[in-house]
């Protein structure tokens, strides 16, 4: 599986290509709360703009010369694509990314302007997996599949395995629950890290993957339900991804669409962040006092990305 | 005047009380430049969303009880009065801000729900300061000027402390550079911790009271022209403000309102942050190669408020 060692081994694999982000303060927003103090650790600004690089980074920088030489595929509508061809380009690895055909413009010119090829296949993650295991054979590139692999696991525990040593008093950590990375490298990282802090992870009531998988036994498929945290649309839970959580079960929390919206509105007004709405749902979940914020606590969101066009922002702001 | 150890004690006396803010290493940012790592030290996270925090605080916390029993007053129609208003909520002192007749609901607001009176007068900052010394004069209240004090001097010197020790091979710091109370602290912290970093100030093209006042060899009052950095609009230059200036002169870098607005849109797409007009004229006088942002170098902007309105935003992203 993946353990401690693999996260402070991505941590050393990592120093000298990734942002070390901040945990700041949150005062702008602590009086939407009940008194806690409230931390944000800001994987906005990582590079790409999301955690996600720093899973990709890891894998890339892990693979034999015999595995990179034909070069890393990634299938992606968000922020792993960028992350894949980012951390590509800068390792001198050749990218492919495949994407919805409905992918926004930016996204595909980004991911060029990194050197990458954009490959726009159907609307559906499956369509993008089948289209890139079809590359794989064709090209003999490697696959970096976004969140079932223990080098991008290992690679987002670096995320948690930095919050806490800024704050090794902290009470709860809270991170957004999609397909499973940021999570699995979380409660890795916090076990290794504190027997004290209590780790949450906030999963959209539209896509209960892992809570339904918990109910099950094993990792299922749920229906795609609506939410508006689109980084979090995964409906199938991976073995590894759930046999981490089982070994080290974190609290979670299902939420819905209700205050995602208000809650980057408030980022951004009081806080003065551009966060995604699959960040913001754990912030939107402890504004529906689903997370303990009374006084005397210190609790850490991690702002796991902002990557947001401003047609939306635009919208948020009306 | 006030000297580095002037600045340890303000960093003492704020401890409790004033966010530590980040400074970030700013990756969306740096493909803008030539090459330099660019850095960001983040006051518009500080306590009322701007650096301005720092100082009244400071200012304070150091008056005697025979002096704070009347409250304390200030003109102000932007962050110097939210500072006031929210810095002497928290020390339980009486505060009243004047502000102009057209000063924005949301300020106006915001400074009354942190306790203090607001009175609105005229629309000058001439006529606020009258009516100031006015209350002065009738309440026995106490004036906090918002740059020509020591104690606010000393205290907006903890930025620049703050980033040093953050970066002690820092090679360039840049600040906003309005009636001066930032820059003055920035030069006695920066004179005191290095002997290497170069420190510059971007002053608005429009309103240029210091370069005026280094050519006349003292403080003048210089007409107020057009700027976009409207928390820099102060036609007169203080004469304690002068003198540090000229005890530790930094570079005075003119710039007009060129790149202003688009330097806010990139930060707020590319680095995921509001920052203010009269923060990112120093990064708009970067982009227009003012500032030597070649390989090799660091350069650190102080982003001194993030105080900007939802419809200001809107129309910055159409």
């Amino acid at each position: 599986m993946v353990n401690f060692q693999d996260v402070l081994q991505a941590s050393e694999t990592l120093r000298n290509h990734i942002v070390r982000t901040p945990v700041v303060r949150a005062v702008g927003l602590e009086p939407y709360f009940d008194g806690a103090e409230i931390y944000l650790k800001l994987e906005n600004f990582q590079r790409t703009g999301s955690f996600k690089f720093r899973g990709a980074a890891n894998k890339i920088l892990n693979l034999t010369p015999e595995e990179m030489k034909n070069g890393v595929i990634a299938a992606s509508s968000g922020n792993h694509g960028q992350a894949v061809a980012y951390a590509a380009h800068q390792l001198g690895v050749k990218a492919t990314i495949v994407m919805p055909e409905n992918a926004p413009k930016i996204k595909v010119e980004r991911a060029r302007s990194f050197g990458a090829q954009v490959i726009l296949c159907g609307f559906t993650g499956d369509d993008r997996e089948e289209r890139a295991f079809q590359l794989v054979r064709e090209t003999g590139g490697y696959f970096v599949h976004s969140h079932a692999d223990p080098y991008v696991i290992a690679g987002q525990g670096t995320v948690a395995l930095e919050v806490l040593q800024d704050l090794p008093d902290l009470d709860e950590l809270v991170t957004p629950l999609g397909a499973g990375g940021l999570i699995c490298g979380t409660v890795i990282a916090a076990n290794g890290m504190s027997q004290k802090t209590h780790v949450t992870a906030v999963e959209p009531q539209g896509v209960p993957r892992m809570t339904e998988s918990f109910k099950a036994g094993h990792p299922v498929c749920v229906e795609m339900g609506p939410t508006l945290a689109d980084g979090l649309r995964v409906g199938r839970a991976e073995q590894i991804n759930f046999d981490v959580l089982k070994a080290y079960p974190p609290e979670i929390v299902l939420h819905g669409d209700e205050h995602i919206l208000e809650m980057m509105r408030i980022m951004l007004l009081d806080q003065k962040v551009v966060a995604e709405p699959s960040s913001t749902i754990a912030l939107a979940a402890a504004l529906d006092r689903k997370i303990d914020t009374r006084p005397g606590r210190k609790v850490c969101f991690v702002i796991s990305g902002g990557n947001v066009d401003a047609s939306t922002l635009r919208q948020l702001l009306a």
